[in-house]
């Protein structure tokens, strides 16, 4: 199994990407293509012992930063790292591609410039794992298609499900939509109309599932437009952190609470290792012609890792070609709401 | 000041409302009208010292539920509660009416049976007042309106600015719309259509809020359509109870944790009640012709008190003329969008 590995993706890049690859080299055995400035990621490399592993370094002169804006780096950095990389599974020299980078400039450049979507895909969508109590939760669509059609919803599902089976080996994984309430009829226009199709479709669909849900083992992969998806995940990140500053900054406020909080430290660090997003890795972007998965623009080297793994698992399974057949068979893609 | 309390509103009525009631007539020295069967409120009056206060029951014969549907109550249960207590405040009796009872009920029994909309607002909007550092944040739709225009949003924060001044006091309240990233150009068309609006309007408007943002004082008022806050509130919820739960959980998987959780308690303590929305009270409904503040189900005294103490502050400030004038004025309403 052939990884690409954007070296120049993370906030702090070339530093975790390069270990990250490094440690995924070492323990998944995995052949690694690290891309970016070879100059630097060579520099990088010297750092680590890399005898015996299988990495090769590809050149890319341009690289995409977290500033960039997805509508120019098309065109305005072709010989990006992502473009680069992103190339190598196109042309077949490698099986998957992962980065730590940019999310919007990833999804732009695979759809537009290097893998395009998979034949009968309407639009891909990027999901989001979210691990509650040691299991996995796939939210799609978080981001990539703020407004969205019914069907391209039901499409989502059809992916997301596919995903599940064969990147988390869920044998009959359970579709929800996202809604503001669990009572069928809760939601918008868009939340009906795509509940009808989900009934019709050959999918283990439990119907509406809202936020407080997601975190009940309601569902195994829950579908929302990439507006309310994006919201959903926002707000998620945004309580946790205020909620975990007041704790920090209350427990240090006298001496005996500050105790308690030294004493009580194990538990923080169980509880923090378990909304960790590194224990994943990343996301994939679904519905594009080849692996892609996209990890945190804060990952350190086990997420980086781990974004390996996640790759090699779903190339492995054959995620591509499940997708294209699976949306050839389905009515969303051709007859039905073509 | 006259303030109609549902009695039979929250989860373990009459109980919490009953006694917030006293609690307001003792505290604020309101006049205090509480609605409800009879027979059980007088019941629980009687275990309360309300010698020289102002407190005066009306009886209703029906109830609303948690259970029931907004789309029937309102001729289903035509002498609800809810029913007689609003219609106090239309026929002029009292000056404004506070449940913490079945949200969706209120909303449609106030819109449709009882105070209607006041003339020129679209949609009236249920808003949701969220303390962050000792400051509050409106939002609002929170859930009143699941699919919504963006002259509708643009109401809102009207609506919204309008409460905000005479509510909370605040000078110059400033205006956000809620979206997944703080750029202009992020959201969905949605955003995009109510932005062109907003920035027409003689409002402190301050562009797109995330969620994140929404906790880290950068607006006092931020719209969104009904169905995306009802999700970031229920996000919020969701993760904060997660959360708590994790923490609890963890602490008490040890002797020492659980020692270091006791030591702790009063930071924990001063975390719950910094993120008590008791403190605050309630919701605003706005657009009805009548002031009516919606508490949470699970209200305590407290939160009664805080409710009527809401309601006094804008019926004081008289919040539905200033409603009624602003939209008169402002070309969403009429000219413009109409």
């Amino acid at each position: 199994m052939r990884i690409v590995v954007d070296a120049m993706g993370s906030d702090n890049c070339p530093v975790p990407d390069v270990a990250g690859a490094v440690l995924a080299a070492r323990e998944l055995g995995s052949t690694i293509i690290l891309v970016g400035d070879e100059r630097r990621v060579k520099a990088e490399l010297r750092k680590h012992d890399t005898t015996d592993l299988k990495i090769e370094v590809v050149h890319a002169n341009e690289a995409i930063s977290m500033h960039d804006k997805p509508s120019t780096v098309g065109k305005g950095k072709p010989n990006s790292s992502m473009h680069v990389g992103m190339n190598l599974v196109k042309n077949g020299q490698a099986d998957g591609f992962i980065t730590a980078g940019n999310t919007g400039a990833a999804l732009a450049i695979a759809m537009l410039n290097t893998l395009h979507r998979i034949p009968g895909v309407k639009r891909p969508a990027l999901s989001f794992i979210l691990r509650v109590g040691g299991k996995n939760v796939i939210l799609l669509d978080v981001g990539a298609n703020a407004d969205c059609k019914a069907e391209w919803l039901a499409q989502f599902a059809i992916m997301g499900e596919i995903y599940a089976r064969q990147g988390l080996g869920l044998e009959k994984p359970r579709i929800g939509i996202l809604s503001n309430g669990e009572e069928e009829g809760k939601g918008n226009s868009l939340i009906h109309e795509t509940t009808d199709m989900l009934k019709e479709l050959p999918l283990n669909f439990v119907g509406n599932v809202e936020p407080r849900e997601v975190f009940e083992d309601h569902a195994d992969v829950v579908v929302s437009d990439g507006f309310v998806g994006n919201i959903l995940i926002k707000s998620l990140e945004g309580a946790t952190s205020l909620l975990l500053n007041l704790i920090r900054k209350e427990i240090k406020s006298s001496p005996i609470t500050t105790l308690g909080g030294v004493l009580a430290r194990p538990a923080f660090n169980r509880v923090r290792n378990e909304i960790d997003p590194s224990e994943i890795g990343g996301a994939p972007l679904l519905g594009v012609n080849g692996v892609v998965i996209i990890g945190h623009g804060r990952s350190n080297d086990i997420a980086i890792k781990n974004c390996v793994r996640q790759a090699e698992r779903a190339a492995a399974a054959g995620l591509i070609d499940a997708i294209r057949e699976r949306l050839a068979q389905t009515p969303t893609s051709e007859t039905h709401y073509g």
